[in-house]
């Protein structure tokens, strides 16, 4: 199945209060581990110092990726960037 | 072992000659096998419509995935980007 | 008549509630519908993980141009850059 | 069939003579007639006033966009960027 | 008649002797100078300390801004930029 | 007179009320019609799909230029930029 | 042990009362000299001009890094850059 | 004594009452007209359109041109950009 | 007189041998040399670890600030950007 | 003494050949023990998959530094950054 690469920033607005947030964050948690369970999350790391992750997700389309994303619960709070990915030889014989 | 996103942009120069640039390419490729079979690198892709690609690297710290770098036969001819990744909880259990 | 690549970025402000939000997207989406069946609108797709799209406007010239866009009901949420396009001889003999 | 918006710049080495240049150029028409007849290219058109182009492409994953890219005959003098396209709710009803 | 913000850069390669690269200049001083008086290009100016200017150029589309400009007889040589204006409310009454 | 392109993007803060709002802009207007029937504004045009525009301005000079520009009532609410131009070959039969 | 170039812009919002901020601050500076006698941090300066610094941090793995980061009191408020360094020959006989 | 290029952009937050900022904005003229007269700050000059400037200051260390830096009334409402400067053969005989 | 900061790369092509390059550099200061003592050059800095120097340069308006700098014997090797400065209210009691 | 960050990317050309290449390496690897010896160049990391190296240098002011980076061997051949850094309060007590 078609692999992107995926970059996902949080950014907490100054205007949100403690509890509201930690309910964000308690949903994302809840989703990112279904998606990680399903597949649709192969790997994901942090990107060291930050509240950003980088991510190998997995999708029949970009339409279905797409859809993935804009599902997750703090979606409003996240600035994400997709990378289509193409087969690459070494990869071939694996 | 760490992770790391490394991101690797191949550029010909004008000036080299076809049978040259090919001996190249074909050391390149027989390294790149090698790394690939001993899990220096992890997973790798190409970067669509280009000759750069992105992979997943393993090594036992950057010092050792800087010389594995170095020791490409194109390196001379190579732009190379290093993330290095921290572990994500999502991971966890995985 | 001239096409145009359009790039349209929507941001919800912090300080906007819920309703007053769903109002101004629902008015976004009927001169939308507007815009695609009038032809103004060639083509459009969302920019993956975002709230993002692009797509291909048409519009006698770029003045008119303009003022479709600037008559976008969510105009002051959004960030638009448009490209204007030259004619390709691979497009002549369709 | 998934698209993608693919800009194509085009850049002449100093250092290539005219008649292999004009042979290039005329390899690389014939393959875009082809893409664009066989609906590889469903759009394409001039960045005013520069060698570059922008297309609507399309292709049935991103791996096999990759390889009508990497088959233009100017492949070597091109630098491309890949942009995966979503579906937009506009296009729903068309 | 539809404006243009036009950016040219002009760069001498390294290769090229000083008698070929008058003729280029002399070429398109002829050509800019016919432009010029036709109202093609309306206003130009040079950008201090560099060889690129900037211009507002006029023409019926884009298209025809396109061909004038890759009829540019140093063409081959230069970066240009195209910014499609539009009209504003304090031209309305001039 | 010495001109100089200057490029002016505004931008409504979140929290500015609509009638303040319509107050500034009003005031604006004015002050951008007098500037223009003095010809300190040469020429302006919208940058299509914004609220920014670009303009040929004229002063003296530049400190009498940043008067002008920091008189502008929105001037608070403006991101300017100046580039001084310098006079043009081809301009200079006209 | 592996060292990092670490860069930490700090930014107050302007939400923020005085004495919150205030706290903020010394609970910074107290877990700031802890890393520092510990050799987290193993030298640190001022960005002149700023309220960034940038450091030469330790830590056995970039995970651990990312936690001692995630770990400042006022991470909320902070960019971190982190850039993970490999050995160079000039250190090798120090 | 060294000398720096100092870019200061002076940013006026949506949330300070006219008061407070007209306050802000007289300390900020008493220190510099100070530190003018002590030759700290060499020569000044508006980016014109802007509320920056760009001067040359003159301090003993780059820490202590931090220090005056740090100790201007606004500081918390100013992007500073410092750049250490080095002598030129041409200033050697004036 | 309008002052201006201006910032000047010096650049040496591969290709130039090491005695032309001396010529070019010879001419170079000798015009720099006469500038700086009439006025027009009034101060200049090397950028520290770099061929670039950044200087406050005078003329009586910018198209006679261009013909300077294109004067310059090695200006076919210059990269310059020229920003026009306005006064500023500290200077004003100098 | 005041310290620096430095960056250093080195490049070598397309048209240099081998010997003439490990002779510009050789020298430049001879003056950088001296730098790392004398205490110019306090430590020094390879920036990982390049020919960029990062370090701290210290030098009585930037113009001597500047002499000391202008000395380099390959100094034709680098692209340098420097950062002049300022004293930061967690180093004061060690």
């Amino acid at each position: 199945m078609p692999e992107y690469l995926v970059r996902i920033a949080l950014k907490r607005p100054d205007t949100i209060d403690d509890r509201t947030w930690a309910a964000v964050l308690d949903a994302e948690r809840a989703v990112g581990l279904d998606y990680r369970r399903r597949g649709a999350i192969q790997r994901i790391w942090r990107v060291p110092g930050t509240t950003s992750n980088v991510g190998i997700w997995s999708a029949p389309d970009v339409s279905e990726l797409d859809q993935l994303l804009a599902g997750l619960p703090a979606f409003r709070y996240l600035t994400i960037k997709v990378e289509a990915l193409a087969r690459h030889y070494l990869e071939a014989d694996q």
